[in-house]
């Protein structure tokens, strides 16, 4: 099989970090050209200063970071230290990236890749707040054609998680969600109601730590820290690995399974703004502009996460 | 145990039909002290003449109906003659109604019904859009502390069925939802998330049938009638008994649980208008204004309701 | 000429007395069947004993005053002590009220008014937030046919006053200014663009105060206090009248010309709430709902209200 | 004097293209590093063939055009053939363009354009939807240090065009408008209440006419169409040409007064789209982004225009 040409827009951020761990372990199978960063989790100088830590760690200096968007399009920027630590990726133990990211703005490298991708259409993995997908879009709308497909995490069927209406991604930017969503670039979605079935529980992380690697180490010690509220929320002890799914979906697609809907964005008021109006039902008899994905093989997406993780030092 | 006061307000639909016929079987428990009516799933006239018939298919002409709002406070009203047929009642069988709706106002009742209940609190059971409600605590809200509390259906935790954000009765007067749950009363709330869980299936349908009564007659005829994309929808056969929960918490609580969250109502945009917002998870600190039900027993809620039902002639 | 029977609806206020006090002074062409007050300016409990205080003034104590809403449909109440001081009106120096408000809720007045009216249709005249009316016509729409028109002081074609959107009176009330214009009824409608060519400038309160009597000291009180930035935001010294205009408007109007236009009120957001959308270019082709007043022969409407406010003691 | 370096982003249109000749023609004080486009009054491609047309009508073949974005942020593009004509230049006989635009993204220009500005810092002249503007702002806030100033002709104090709500370059991307507004960049601001005093009259065209000149018959042209309803709407014969202004305002600041305001873009909802919130009263306490121009010595600028108009052959 051919390898997929990826690349990874991203906020690390605990969950981006297995993310990106795991897109590096793949190698063989996913062809990484670069990773974008964006403000989100924590401020975009922390999530590129992580970015860097995280291919340091996997050996990959070599690979570009960009550095994209400080700040949502319209709204003030709403990060997630709460969650994150204050680095955006607390436990992990990493020293400070010995590298410096690439001088491109992270948009200009989405638009130059687009543009030189004629030939081999790229994938597209945003796992943050979807601002530097949008501004590229926005600009060049024409270069959409030049995406094979968007495979994001953001938003919720069912209840969001910053509030009631909407998760944190589209959320803190809910117009480049929209701006992405009306693009006509085929989307895959995970949202909370996928994303909260891939639950990290200490068995499933235990594996993980078994290999004694520096991955595992930096792994473990991200994922083993109690969740607050976890187990009251969902039901068993760990955090969700929202963003892992992403690229899982990528490696293992027989593991997941969604519907064709038509989803929207809401970009007014306050209360709603964020929510992700995905049409289920068909009620709206709207084309279906993403694939949502709504169940996942939570078990067999652990055993194989922790297969790949174990192929890096 | 005494006997609870309680008001229906509604706009009969089927289910509505059975929640009130459940209501006037459990005489013993539940004091109707009159109904009211709204313009809802039909217009207001068809309502009206539904509960007339619907008193006197159970040999209660003597009810008070009254009626009410013709029309929400500021949308144009939406029907759904797709789901209750043309007349509200479709599959009944039942006649015209030979006896009328009182003079008074379905808002002046309440009013005078609450400024009367000093001694006792009353109880609504609104089942259809909140517009009479929202009207008379709007006109008096002081008339509040005279309500023991509200226990309605109408919005959705998850998903909507009038559009992906929101539920039928919230989306046709999503302003009068929100003056309700503005108003302090205390309120229990059924939406989809807890109503699909009750399914009227050809089985438990086939119960009430067997009674062989005039009001099985007409509760069979209205329940047999194939839903349109049911089964695709819900998983099994047959229609959600939304309404009758309402009646059923009151008879039976030990067979609902919920959690008590603050809940609004969006009444801004298009997209999103009429989503209820239900702070779940608590990430709003908002005090708590409505006890959100959440898993029916919903085998023994039919086994009740079809013994209940018997009792009727 | 038949006198014009009329409702005020009014939360004074020092201009809404000026208003009701040239009302009173008018009879010979106003029937002022009644008073109806509403929380605005200051909360409803003071704008109804100020009605009641300004008819004793004006020697009218048998004039029934009912109390209306205490609070908007929806949004929390806003008032305005900042222009109206503690009690709403002052710089009256008026006594407290001897008398006090009818038993009825003033929408109960007005839905019985209306009904009571077929032969003679009524005017209101709303000075304040659009509650009282508002709560009316959603309850019985049908009896928009009784109302001969609707004159009202609200909303703005070019500046807001409280926002750089929305003036007091739709701001306070957006909802309810809403359903009053959707409601078919014929409305006359004097915004900040027409109110504001109202200046009771010293000169204009001067004449008044000549007279000499209880009445001139109460108006004279009232309108002689600084208004805060009023040169600087008007061009001249003084206090906007902007209620009285209304009742001037049913006495000369050929002091008045307007635009028939269609008028919808925004009731999302939080910018823009409560802006009057006027289509002054036709830009919408919408049915016209409003005559909006754009010009005032001011001179002369001071004149002419100096006049009639003599004929009081 | 130094010269002025500045970018015109525009959308030609007749006003658009009388702007530019104003800006060639007095290049003396004005240093037109060059033009970016946008897709406004009508698409990009035509506003781009019409501002290669315009540089080439006069004599400036060499100036770089860039083209920019084909639709707004998020909105559906809305045009306005019915003012401009089916190519945008309606009247001005212009043959189509010789040259073409240069490679680079209009975007990528003013990225570029700001980043090598440190000494000397641009102003931006934005005629149309902004854009182009809000996608270099949002992909690096920090070049608006880089920025002097954004003179604008946008927004509207009292009415809109549009809608009763909305100026037509706000109306069409309101998103970027507000992202140019809370930029952080000193804004000078030509809404619609400045701009509707700029009014072409025939004798004022006329004196342009007797220039001779290709450029005068050019303009002649696009200004002497009959404006459909302009005498009921203006008061006056003719066309207002409001982004004139934005050039005059740069040679010629003593001819316009204005206040420094608090300025927002509504954003949400469908009636209030678009409208700018213009804290002119300064209700809202909140700190002035933008200078908003309220009156103009018009008179004079229409006879400063001519002249310079007359310095193009």
């Amino acid at each position: 099989m051919a390898r997929t040409s990826i690349v990874i827009d991203t906020d690390p951020g605990q969950d981006d970090a297995v993310a990106i761990l795991l897109a590096l372990a793949e190698r063989g199978h996913l062809d990484l050209l670069g990773i974008t960063t964006v403000a989100g989790n924590v401020p975009v100088e922390l999530t590129t200063a992580n970015a860097l830590r995280l291919v340091e760690l996997a050996g990959r200096a070599d690979l570009p970071v960009f550095r994209g968007a400080s700040r949502p399009l319209l709204r003030k920027l709403k990060t997630a230290e709460f969650i994150c630590g204050p680095d955006g990726l607390q436990g992990a133990g990493l020293p400070p990236p010995r590298g410096a990211p690439r001088d491109a703005h992270a948009v200009a490298f989405l638009l130059d890749t687009l543009r030189n991708a004629a030939g081999k259409p790229v994938t597209l993995c945003p796992l943050g707040p979807l601002t530097n997908i949008a501004l590229a879009l926005a600009q060049e709308p024409a270069l959409a054609a030049r995406i094979e497909r968007i495979v994001l995490m953001g938003g919720a069927r069912d209840l969001g998680n910053v509030t009631p209406a909407a998760e944190f991604n589209f959320f803190v930017d809910p117009h480049a969600a929209q701006i992405v969503l009306q693009s006509g670039v085929p989307i895959v979605m995970f949202g909370l109601n996928a994303t909260h079935q891939a639950m990290a529980t200490p068995e499933r992380v235990g594996r993980i730590a078994a290999h004694g690697t520096a991955v595992a180490r930096a792994v473990t010690g991200m994922l083993e820290r109690p969740r607050p509220g976890g187990k009251a929320k969902f039901g068993v002890e760990g955090h969700p690995l929202h963003d892992p799914c992403v690229i899982a979906y990528l490696l293992w697609p027989e593991l997941f399974t969604g519907r064709d809907c038509h989803v929207a964005v809401e970009t007014a008021g306050e209360a709603s703004i964020g929510r992700s109006l995905i049409d289920w039902w068909g009620s709206q008899r709207q084309p279906a502009n993403a694939h949502v994905i709504d169940r996942i093989d939570d078990a067999e997406m652990f055993r194989r996460l922790a297969q790949s993780l174990a192929k890096l030092g």
